[in-house]
Protein backbone atom coordinates (compact mmCIF):
# COMPACT_ATOMS: atom_id res chain seq x y z
CA UNK A 1 0.00 0.00 0.00
CA UNK A 2 2.63 2.46 0.75
CA UNK A 3 4.66 1.61 -2.85
CA UNK A 4 1.41 2.38 -4.38
CA UNK A 5 0.49 5.22 -2.71
CA UNK A 6 4.21 6.54 -3.13
CA UNK A 7 3.60 4.94 -7.27
CA UNK A 8 6.64 3.21 -7.27
CA UNK A 9 6.98 1.47 -10.45
CA UNK A 10 6.40 -2.66 -9.16
CA UNK A 11 8.56 -3.94 -12.25
CA UNK A 12 11.81 -1.89 -11.02
CA UNK A 13 11.97 -3.94 -7.55
CA UNK A 14 13.86 -7.33 -8.15
CA UNK A 15 15.61 -7.33 -5.36
CA UNK A 16 14.39 -7.45 -1.35
CA UNK A 17 16.74 -7.47 1.34
CA UNK A 18 15.16 -8.09 4.72
CA UNK A 19 17.48 -7.11 7.37
CA UNK A 20 16.72 -9.65 10.24
CA UNK A 21 13.28 -11.86 10.55
CA UNK A 22 11.40 -9.84 13.36
CA UNK A 23 7.60 -9.57 12.21
CA UNK A 24 7.21 -5.59 12.15
CA UNK A 25 10.48 -6.40 9.06
CA UNK A 26 8.48 -8.95 7.45
CA UNK A 27 5.07 -9.06 8.03
CA UNK A 28 4.51 -7.14 4.83
CA UNK A 29 6.02 -9.73 2.52
CA UNK A 30 3.54 -11.68 1.59
CA UNK A 31 1.09 -9.51 0.84
CA UNK A 32 4.06 -7.93 -1.53
CA UNK A 33 4.53 -11.20 -3.24
CA UNK A 34 0.27 -11.67 -3.45
CA UNK A 35 0.11 -8.54 -5.15
CA UNK A 36 3.05 -8.65 -7.42
CA UNK A 37 1.27 -11.95 -8.64
CA UNK A 38 -2.31 -10.36 -9.23
CA UNK A 39 -0.49 -7.57 -10.87
CA UNK A 40 1.29 -10.11 -13.37
CA UNK A 41 4.93 -10.10 -12.59
CA UNK A 42 6.59 -12.69 -14.80
CA UNK A 43 10.12 -11.57 -13.86
CA UNK A 44 11.98 -13.07 -10.63
CA UNK A 45 11.61 -11.77 -7.32
CA UNK A 46 14.95 -12.61 -5.41
CA UNK A 47 14.51 -12.24 -1.34
CA UNK A 48 17.84 -11.70 0.50
CA UNK A 49 17.50 -12.82 4.01
CA UNK A 50 18.25 -15.13 6.94
CA UNK A 51 18.29 -18.83 5.81
CA UNK A 52 14.83 -19.62 8.26
CA UNK A 53 12.76 -17.38 5.96
CA UNK A 54 12.06 -19.84 3.31
CA UNK A 55 11.11 -22.27 5.55
CA UNK A 56 8.84 -20.74 7.60
CA UNK A 57 7.14 -18.85 3.52
CA UNK A 58 6.81 -21.79 1.48
CA UNK A 59 3.81 -23.63 2.91
CA UNK A 60 2.12 -19.70 2.87
CA UNK A 61 3.54 -19.15 -0.79
CA UNK A 62 2.47 -23.08 -1.34
CA UNK A 63 -0.99 -22.61 -0.40
CA UNK A 64 -1.55 -18.83 -0.62
CA UNK A 65 0.07 -18.13 -3.99
CA UNK A 66 0.18 -21.70 -5.46
CA UNK A 67 -0.63 -19.55 -8.86
CA UNK A 68 1.73 -17.10 -8.81
CA UNK A 69 3.14 -16.23 -12.63
CA UNK A 70 6.66 -15.80 -11.68
CA UNK A 71 9.64 -17.39 -9.39
CA UNK A 72 10.47 -16.44 -5.89
CA UNK A 73 14.59 -16.86 -5.41
CA UNK A 74 15.35 -16.92 -1.47
CA UNK A 75 19.36 -15.65 -0.96
CA UNK A 76 20.51 -16.78 2.54
CA UNK A 77 22.39 -13.76 4.43
CA UNK A 78 25.54 -14.51 6.20
CA UNK A 79 26.81 -13.35 9.69
CA UNK A 80 29.83 -13.82 9.66
CA UNK A 81 31.18 -10.29 8.09
CA UNK A 82 30.64 -8.04 5.34
CA UNK A 83 29.75 -9.60 2.01
CA UNK A 84 28.78 -8.59 -1.29
CA UNK A 85 25.78 -10.14 -2.23
CA UNK A 86 24.42 -8.53 -5.27
CA UNK A 87 26.61 -6.64 -7.90
CA UNK A 88 25.53 -5.42 -11.34
CA UNK A 89 26.53 -3.23 -13.61
CA UNK A 90 26.01 -0.20 -11.81
CA UNK A 91 25.70 -0.86 -8.19
CA UNK A 92 27.12 -3.38 -5.99
CA UNK A 93 25.12 -4.44 -2.62
CA UNK A 94 27.06 -5.78 0.38
CA UNK A 95 25.82 -6.97 3.93
CA UNK A 96 27.23 -6.62 7.16
CA UNK A 97 26.65 -7.78 10.49
CA UNK A 98 25.02 -5.98 13.01
CA UNK A 99 23.81 -7.06 16.64
CA UNK A 100 20.20 -7.63 18.08
CA UNK A 101 18.35 -10.01 19.36
CA UNK A 102 18.06 -12.32 16.17
CA UNK A 103 20.82 -12.71 13.54
CA UNK A 104 20.89 -9.12 11.65
CA UNK A 105 22.30 -7.83 8.66
CA UNK A 106 22.78 -4.21 7.01
CA UNK A 107 23.63 -3.58 4.09
CA UNK A 108 25.31 -0.88 2.20
CA UNK A 109 24.34 0.16 -1.18
CA UNK A 110 27.07 1.96 -3.35
CA UNK A 111 27.19 2.83 -7.02
CA UNK A 112 30.12 1.70 -9.36
CA UNK A 113 32.57 4.61 -10.22
CA UNK A 114 31.00 5.86 -13.63
CA UNK A 115 33.63 7.18 -16.58
CA UNK A 116 33.42 10.90 -17.07
CA UNK A 117 32.35 12.52 -20.10
CA UNK A 118 34.57 13.99 -23.18
CA UNK A 119 33.97 17.33 -23.35
CA UNK A 120 31.91 18.24 -27.13
CA UNK A 121 34.50 20.97 -27.56
CA UNK A 122 37.54 19.07 -26.87
CA UNK A 123 36.16 16.20 -29.38
CA UNK A 124 36.00 19.33 -31.96
CA UNK A 125 39.13 20.66 -31.54
CA UNK A 126 41.72 18.03 -31.12
CA UNK A 127 39.40 16.08 -34.06
CA UNK A 128 39.22 12.72 -31.35
CA UNK A 129 38.69 9.35 -32.44
CA UNK A 130 36.75 6.81 -31.30
CA UNK A 131 39.30 4.69 -29.75
CA UNK A 132 41.35 8.10 -28.22
CA UNK A 133 37.81 9.07 -26.49
CA UNK A 134 37.16 5.46 -25.01
CA UNK A 135 41.04 5.64 -23.54
CA UNK A 136 40.09 9.41 -22.24
CA UNK A 137 37.24 8.21 -20.44
CA UNK A 138 39.44 5.34 -18.90
CA UNK A 139 41.52 7.88 -17.33
CA UNK A 140 44.63 7.74 -19.87
CA UNK A 141 46.30 11.38 -20.81
CA UNK A 142 45.69 12.69 -24.47
CA UNK A 143 49.12 13.96 -26.00
CA UNK A 144 48.47 17.04 -28.57
CA UNK A 145 49.90 17.67 -31.65
CA UNK A 146 52.09 19.88 -30.09
CA UNK A 147 53.43 17.18 -28.43
CA UNK A 148 52.20 17.95 -24.89
CA UNK A 149 49.72 16.86 -22.55
CA UNK A 150 46.29 18.51 -22.92
CA UNK A 151 44.95 19.48 -19.02
CA UNK A 152 42.33 17.00 -17.97
CA UNK A 153 39.78 19.63 -16.94
CA UNK A 154 40.14 20.65 -20.86
CA UNK A 155 38.81 17.57 -22.17
CA UNK A 156 36.70 15.64 -19.73
CA UNK A 157 33.51 16.38 -17.51
CA UNK A 158 34.06 14.24 -14.24
CA UNK A 159 31.70 11.68 -13.69
CA UNK A 160 29.23 12.34 -10.50
CA UNK A 161 30.74 11.09 -7.25
CA UNK A 162 29.30 7.34 -7.26
CA UNK A 163 26.21 7.65 -4.33
CA UNK A 164 26.20 5.54 -1.54
CA UNK A 165 23.53 4.53 1.28
CA UNK A 166 23.75 2.14 4.34
CA UNK A 167 20.90 0.57 6.26
CA UNK A 168 21.57 -0.63 9.67
CA UNK A 169 18.29 -1.53 11.73
CA UNK A 170 18.01 -3.50 14.05
CA UNK A 171 21.20 -3.06 16.02
CA UNK A 172 22.53 -2.45 19.35
CA UNK A 173 25.06 1.05 19.79
CA UNK A 174 27.88 -1.07 17.37
CA UNK A 175 31.02 0.87 16.94
CA UNK A 176 32.29 -2.00 14.65
CA UNK A 177 30.32 -0.83 11.88
CA UNK A 178 32.10 2.64 11.29
CA UNK A 179 34.54 1.02 8.86
CA UNK A 180 32.49 -0.66 6.95
CA UNK A 181 30.03 2.24 6.38
CA UNK A 182 32.71 4.84 6.44
CA UNK A 183 31.89 7.70 4.05
CA UNK A 184 28.41 7.16 3.12
CA UNK A 185 26.40 9.76 1.56
CA UNK A 186 23.32 8.65 3.62
CA UNK A 187 22.90 6.29 6.67
CA UNK A 188 20.16 5.06 8.31
CA UNK A 189 20.19 4.19 11.46
CA UNK A 190 17.56 3.26 14.41
CA UNK A 191 17.03 5.13 17.10
CA UNK A 192 14.56 3.32 18.71
CA UNK A 193 14.90 5.26 22.29
CA UNK A 194 16.17 8.39 23.45
CA UNK A 195 19.26 8.39 25.49
CA UNK A 196 17.90 8.93 28.98
CA UNK A 197 16.64 5.38 28.32
CA UNK A 198 19.84 3.89 27.17
CA UNK A 199 19.50 0.97 29.72
CA UNK A 200 16.52 -0.07 28.06
CA UNK A 201 18.16 0.26 24.35
CA UNK A 202 21.32 -2.07 25.73
CA UNK A 203 19.36 -4.75 26.63
CA UNK A 204 17.09 -5.17 24.00
CA UNK A 205 19.84 -4.33 21.47
CA UNK A 206 18.33 -1.16 20.44
CA UNK A 207 20.16 2.34 19.84
CA UNK A 208 19.51 5.67 21.24
CA UNK A 209 19.40 8.64 18.92
CA UNK A 210 22.29 10.43 20.54
CA UNK A 211 24.55 7.08 19.92
CA UNK A 212 23.17 6.90 16.25
CA UNK A 213 24.67 10.71 16.12
CA UNK A 214 27.74 9.63 17.36
CA UNK A 215 27.94 6.50 14.55
CA UNK A 216 27.30 9.13 11.84
CA UNK A 217 29.54 11.80 13.19
CA UNK A 218 32.65 8.66 13.36
CA UNK A 219 31.97 7.63 10.44
CA UNK A 220 32.15 11.12 8.56
CA UNK A 221 28.40 10.40 6.49
CA UNK A 222 26.93 13.00 4.35
CA UNK A 223 23.63 12.81 6.07
CA UNK A 224 21.74 10.77 9.20
CA UNK A 225 18.26 9.65 8.91
CA UNK A 226 16.91 8.13 11.66
CA UNK A 227 13.96 6.02 12.34
CA UNK A 228 12.22 2.64 13.68
CA UNK A 229 11.54 4.97 17.02
CA UNK A 230 9.47 3.50 19.81
CA UNK A 231 6.12 4.39 19.51
CA UNK A 232 6.28 5.50 23.70
CA UNK A 233 7.34 9.13 21.38
CA UNK A 234 5.03 11.12 20.39
CA UNK A 235 6.87 13.72 20.54
CA UNK A 236 9.79 13.61 18.37
CA UNK A 237 12.25 16.49 19.05
CA UNK A 238 13.41 15.59 21.69
CA UNK A 239 15.34 12.52 20.11
CA UNK A 240 15.89 14.72 16.84
CA UNK A 241 17.37 17.30 19.60
CA UNK A 242 20.00 14.99 21.37
CA UNK A 243 21.17 13.78 17.83
CA UNK A 244 21.72 16.89 16.21
CA UNK A 245 23.92 17.98 19.55
CA UNK A 246 26.03 15.45 18.20
CA UNK A 247 25.43 15.42 14.65
CA UNK A 248 23.48 17.71 12.73
CA UNK A 249 23.08 16.61 9.84
CA UNK A 250 20.31 14.60 11.01
CA UNK A 251 16.87 13.86 9.44
CA UNK A 252 13.91 12.17 11.25
CA UNK A 253 12.37 10.17 8.71
CA UNK A 254 8.64 9.49 8.19
CA UNK A 255 6.83 7.07 6.46
CA UNK A 256 6.80 7.41 2.55
CA UNK A 257 9.74 9.98 2.85
CA UNK A 258 12.10 10.06 0.24
CA UNK A 259 15.47 11.16 0.24
CA UNK A 260 17.90 12.17 -3.01
CA UNK A 261 21.28 12.31 -3.09
CA UNK A 262 22.88 15.51 -4.04
CA UNK A 263 26.04 15.74 -5.63
CA UNK B 1 -3.10 0.40 10.97
CA UNK B 2 -6.56 1.07 9.15
CA UNK B 3 -8.01 0.30 12.89
CA UNK B 4 -5.42 2.74 14.28
CA UNK B 5 -6.15 5.57 11.83
CA UNK B 6 -9.97 5.05 12.84
CA UNK B 7 -9.05 4.83 16.59
CA UNK B 8 -10.80 1.61 17.31
CA UNK B 9 -10.17 0.45 20.89
CA UNK B 10 -8.16 -2.49 19.74
CA UNK B 11 -9.29 -4.28 23.53
CA UNK B 12 -12.89 -4.86 22.29
CA UNK B 13 -11.82 -6.95 19.51
CA UNK B 14 -12.05 -10.46 21.05
CA UNK B 15 -13.57 -12.56 17.77
CA UNK B 16 -12.09 -12.57 14.41
CA UNK B 17 -14.33 -14.10 11.34
CA UNK B 18 -12.04 -14.43 8.57
CA UNK B 19 -14.81 -15.91 5.61
CA UNK B 20 -11.99 -17.85 3.49
CA UNK B 21 -8.37 -18.54 3.44
CA UNK B 22 -7.60 -16.00 0.30
CA UNK B 23 -4.56 -13.52 0.74
CA UNK B 24 -6.70 -10.56 0.62
CA UNK B 25 -8.88 -11.65 3.43
CA UNK B 26 -5.95 -13.08 5.64
CA UNK B 27 -2.35 -11.35 5.55
CA UNK B 28 -2.72 -8.93 7.72
CA UNK B 29 -3.92 -10.84 10.59
CA UNK B 30 -0.10 -11.62 11.15
CA UNK B 31 0.33 -8.19 11.87
CA UNK B 32 -2.75 -7.50 14.04
CA UNK B 33 -1.67 -9.95 16.44
CA UNK B 34 1.94 -9.52 16.71
CA UNK B 35 0.66 -5.81 17.61
CA UNK B 36 -1.51 -6.58 20.03
CA UNK B 37 0.85 -8.24 21.71
CA UNK B 38 3.15 -5.44 21.68
CA UNK B 39 0.38 -3.54 22.83
CA UNK B 40 0.33 -5.57 26.41
CA UNK B 41 -2.87 -7.48 25.20
CA UNK B 42 -3.49 -10.15 28.21
CA UNK B 43 -7.37 -11.78 27.01
CA UNK B 44 -7.79 -14.41 24.57
CA UNK B 45 -7.84 -13.60 20.93
CA UNK B 46 -10.58 -16.00 19.23
CA UNK B 47 -10.27 -16.68 15.34
CA UNK B 48 -12.97 -18.43 13.17
CA UNK B 49 -11.76 -19.40 9.82
CA UNK B 50 -11.36 -22.67 8.21
CA UNK B 51 -9.27 -25.30 9.77
CA UNK B 52 -6.20 -25.15 7.54
CA UNK B 53 -5.41 -21.75 8.90
CA UNK B 54 -4.11 -23.18 12.55
CA UNK B 55 -1.55 -25.07 10.85
CA UNK B 56 -0.37 -22.86 8.86
CA UNK B 57 0.21 -20.13 11.23
CA UNK B 58 1.20 -21.55 14.41
CA UNK B 59 4.45 -21.97 12.83
CA UNK B 60 4.83 -18.29 12.16
CA UNK B 61 3.08 -17.76 15.71
CA UNK B 62 5.62 -19.53 17.32
CA UNK B 63 8.83 -17.87 15.33
CA UNK B 64 7.51 -14.37 15.07
CA UNK B 65 5.03 -14.71 18.61
CA UNK B 66 7.11 -16.66 21.47
CA UNK B 67 6.78 -13.81 23.68
CA UNK B 68 2.94 -12.99 22.80
CA UNK B 69 1.09 -12.46 26.40
CA UNK B 70 -2.06 -13.57 25.36
CA UNK B 71 -3.80 -16.95 23.89
CA UNK B 72 -4.65 -17.43 20.52
CA UNK B 73 -7.45 -19.63 20.03
CA UNK B 74 -8.38 -20.98 16.56
CA UNK B 75 -12.35 -21.83 15.85
CA UNK B 76 -12.93 -23.88 12.74
CA UNK B 77 -15.78 -22.96 10.70
CA UNK B 78 -17.70 -25.84 9.44
CA UNK B 79 -19.19 -25.23 5.68
CA UNK B 80 -22.42 -27.93 5.76
CA UNK B 81 -25.31 -25.15 6.34
CA UNK B 82 -25.72 -22.19 8.90
CA UNK B 83 -24.38 -22.62 12.36
CA UNK B 84 -24.22 -20.83 15.33
CA UNK B 85 -20.60 -19.62 15.96
CA UNK B 86 -20.98 -17.25 18.77
CA UNK B 87 -23.31 -15.83 21.39
CA UNK B 88 -23.51 -13.47 24.79
CA UNK B 89 -25.63 -12.06 26.41
CA UNK B 90 -26.48 -9.36 23.55
CA UNK B 91 -25.81 -11.03 20.06
CA UNK B 92 -25.62 -14.10 18.02
CA UNK B 93 -23.21 -14.85 15.06
CA UNK B 94 -24.10 -17.46 12.65
CA UNK B 95 -22.21 -18.69 9.66
CA UNK B 96 -23.16 -19.43 6.60
CA UNK B 97 -21.75 -21.52 3.45
CA UNK B 98 -21.00 -19.10 0.42
CA UNK B 99 -20.00 -20.89 -2.72
CA UNK B 100 -16.38 -19.18 -3.51
CA UNK B 101 -13.05 -21.78 -5.12
CA UNK B 102 -12.30 -22.62 -1.37
CA UNK B 103 -14.55 -23.24 1.08
CA UNK B 104 -16.28 -20.08 2.57
CA UNK B 105 -18.62 -18.66 4.76
CA UNK B 106 -20.84 -15.73 5.30
CA UNK B 107 -21.35 -14.22 8.94
CA UNK B 108 -24.73 -12.87 10.13
CA UNK B 109 -24.53 -10.99 13.17
CA UNK B 110 -27.68 -10.31 15.13
CA UNK B 111 -28.69 -8.43 18.49
CA UNK B 112 -30.76 -10.49 20.58
CA UNK B 113 -34.31 -8.66 21.39
CA UNK B 114 -33.73 -6.03 24.28
CA UNK B 115 -36.46 -5.90 26.62
CA UNK B 116 -39.13 -2.95 26.59
CA UNK B 117 -38.55 -0.19 29.62
CA UNK B 118 -40.93 0.76 32.19
CA UNK B 119 -42.56 4.77 31.76
CA UNK B 120 -41.31 6.10 35.16
CA UNK B 121 -44.74 8.31 35.01
CA UNK B 122 -46.76 4.68 35.26
CA UNK B 123 -44.50 3.61 37.84
CA UNK B 124 -45.19 6.42 39.87
CA UNK B 125 -49.18 6.47 38.52
CA UNK B 126 -49.87 2.82 39.37
CA UNK B 127 -47.05 2.87 42.49
CA UNK B 128 -45.16 -0.27 40.65
CA UNK B 129 -43.61 -2.63 42.32
CA UNK B 130 -40.10 -4.32 41.36
CA UNK B 131 -42.02 -7.50 40.88
CA UNK B 132 -44.31 -5.95 38.12
CA UNK B 133 -41.89 -4.18 37.00
CA UNK B 134 -40.19 -7.59 35.98
CA UNK B 135 -43.44 -8.85 34.59
CA UNK B 136 -43.72 -5.52 32.36
CA UNK B 137 -40.47 -5.88 31.41
CA UNK B 138 -41.11 -9.59 30.53
CA UNK B 139 -44.27 -8.98 28.69
CA UNK B 140 -47.07 -9.71 30.43
CA UNK B 141 -50.35 -7.53 31.13
CA UNK B 142 -50.96 -4.97 34.16
CA UNK B 143 -53.99 -5.16 35.81
CA UNK B 144 -55.07 -1.78 37.42
CA UNK B 145 -57.32 -1.81 40.70
CA UNK B 146 -60.09 -0.91 38.65
CA UNK B 147 -59.04 -4.62 37.10
CA UNK B 148 -59.03 -3.44 33.72
CA UNK B 149 -56.03 -4.03 31.57
CA UNK B 150 -54.04 -0.91 31.38
CA UNK B 151 -53.22 -0.29 27.79
CA UNK B 152 -49.62 -1.02 27.16
CA UNK B 153 -48.32 1.96 25.03
CA UNK B 154 -49.09 3.91 28.81
CA UNK B 155 -46.94 1.57 30.51
CA UNK B 156 -43.84 0.71 28.15
CA UNK B 157 -41.21 2.02 25.96
CA UNK B 158 -40.56 -0.87 23.14
CA UNK B 159 -37.23 -1.39 23.23
CA UNK B 160 -35.52 -0.91 19.70
CA UNK B 161 -35.80 -3.39 17.20
CA UNK B 162 -32.92 -5.62 17.31
CA UNK B 163 -30.24 -4.71 14.74
CA UNK B 164 -28.62 -7.29 12.02
CA UNK B 165 -25.91 -7.36 9.50
CA UNK B 166 -24.70 -9.92 7.36
CA UNK B 167 -21.42 -10.20 5.24
CA UNK B 168 -21.46 -12.00 2.12
CA UNK B 169 -18.06 -12.05 0.60
CA UNK B 170 -16.44 -13.87 -1.58
CA UNK B 171 -18.91 -15.60 -3.27
CA UNK B 172 -20.52 -16.67 -6.54
CA UNK B 173 -24.44 -14.86 -6.97
CA UNK B 174 -25.86 -17.67 -4.76
CA UNK B 175 -29.83 -17.16 -4.25
CA UNK B 176 -29.85 -19.63 -1.62
CA UNK B 177 -28.50 -17.12 1.00
CA UNK B 178 -31.53 -15.60 0.72
CA UNK B 179 -33.37 -16.64 3.33
CA UNK B 180 -30.72 -16.97 6.09
CA UNK B 181 -30.19 -12.92 5.53
CA UNK B 182 -33.60 -12.13 4.64
CA UNK B 183 -34.47 -8.75 6.24
CA UNK B 184 -31.38 -7.65 8.18
CA UNK B 185 -30.74 -3.77 7.91
CA UNK B 186 -27.23 -4.00 6.71
CA UNK B 187 -26.08 -6.65 4.02
CA UNK B 188 -22.18 -6.32 2.82
CA UNK B 189 -22.40 -8.52 -0.64
CA UNK B 190 -19.43 -8.22 -2.35
CA UNK B 191 -19.30 -6.83 -6.13
CA UNK B 192 -16.23 -7.66 -8.04
CA UNK B 193 -17.79 -6.74 -11.46
CA UNK B 194 -20.04 -4.87 -13.22
CA UNK B 195 -22.36 -7.17 -14.82
CA UNK B 196 -20.60 -6.59 -18.27
CA UNK B 197 -18.24 -9.15 -16.79
CA UNK B 198 -21.22 -11.52 -15.84
CA UNK B 199 -19.35 -14.86 -17.57
CA UNK B 200 -16.13 -13.52 -15.97
CA UNK B 201 -17.89 -13.75 -12.78
CA UNK B 202 -19.43 -16.94 -13.23
CA UNK B 203 -16.11 -18.29 -14.15
CA UNK B 204 -14.06 -16.80 -10.89
CA UNK B 205 -16.78 -17.43 -8.59
CA UNK B 206 -17.49 -13.83 -7.70
CA UNK B 207 -20.67 -11.86 -8.25
CA UNK B 208 -22.04 -8.91 -10.52
CA UNK B 209 -23.45 -5.50 -8.93
CA UNK B 210 -26.52 -6.11 -10.32
CA UNK B 211 -26.36 -9.46 -8.67
CA UNK B 212 -25.89 -8.80 -5.41
CA UNK B 213 -28.27 -5.81 -5.56
CA UNK B 214 -31.31 -8.76 -6.53
CA UNK B 215 -29.99 -10.74 -3.45
CA UNK B 216 -30.62 -7.02 -1.32
CA UNK B 217 -33.80 -6.62 -3.15
CA UNK B 218 -35.10 -10.06 -2.87
CA UNK B 219 -34.18 -10.95 0.66
CA UNK B 220 -35.78 -7.21 1.73
CA UNK B 221 -32.80 -6.06 3.53
CA UNK B 222 -32.71 -2.20 4.85
CA UNK B 223 -29.38 -1.58 2.90
CA UNK B 224 -27.11 -3.03 0.32
CA UNK B 225 -22.84 -1.89 1.46
CA UNK B 226 -20.68 -3.05 -1.91
CA UNK B 227 -17.58 -3.68 -2.01
CA UNK B 228 -13.93 -5.93 -2.85
CA UNK B 229 -14.55 -4.19 -6.26
CA UNK B 230 -12.01 -5.80 -9.18
CA UNK B 231 -8.91 -3.28 -9.05
CA UNK B 232 -10.04 -2.53 -12.70
CA UNK B 233 -12.53 -0.44 -11.54
CA UNK B 234 -11.19 3.36 -11.64
CA UNK B 235 -14.81 4.49 -11.90
CA UNK B 236 -17.44 2.29 -9.67
CA UNK B 237 -20.47 4.53 -10.93
CA UNK B 238 -21.31 2.13 -13.65
CA UNK B 239 -21.51 -0.65 -10.96
CA UNK B 240 -23.23 1.94 -8.65
CA UNK B 241 -25.98 2.36 -11.29
CA UNK B 242 -26.57 -0.87 -12.41
CA UNK B 243 -27.21 -2.07 -8.99
CA UNK B 244 -29.43 1.07 -7.89
CA UNK B 245 -31.01 0.22 -10.92
CA UNK B 246 -32.26 -3.13 -8.95
CA UNK B 247 -31.78 -1.66 -5.56
CA UNK B 248 -32.13 2.00 -4.81
CA UNK B 249 -30.36 1.54 -1.27
CA UNK B 250 -27.34 0.54 -2.10
CA UNK B 251 -24.04 2.20 -0.90
CA UNK B 252 -20.34 2.05 -2.60
CA UNK B 253 -18.28 1.04 0.31
CA UNK B 254 -14.86 2.32 0.62
CA UNK B 255 -12.14 1.60 3.38
CA UNK B 256 -12.95 3.04 6.44
CA UNK B 257 -15.91 4.09 6.12
CA UNK B 258 -18.76 3.10 8.79
CA UNK B 259 -22.29 2.78 8.74
CA UNK B 260 -24.81 2.84 11.83
CA UNK B 261 -27.57 1.12 11.79
CA UNK B 262 -30.82 3.59 12.13
CA UNK B 263 -33.68 2.25 13.84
Amino acid sequence: MQLRKNKVNFSKINHIFLSHLHGDHIFGLMGLISTFGLLGRRSALHIHAHEDLKGLFEPHLNYFCSDLPYQIVFHNLTFDGPKIIYEDKKVTVESFPLSHRVPTCGFLFKEKPKQPNVRKEAIHKYQLQVREIVALKEGHPFIGEDGKMVPEEELIIPAPRPASYAFCSDTRYLRRIIPVIEGVDLLYHEATFGHELKDLAKSTSHTTAKQAATIARDANVGKLLLGHFSSRYRDLKPLEEEAKAVFEKTVMVKDNDVFTIER
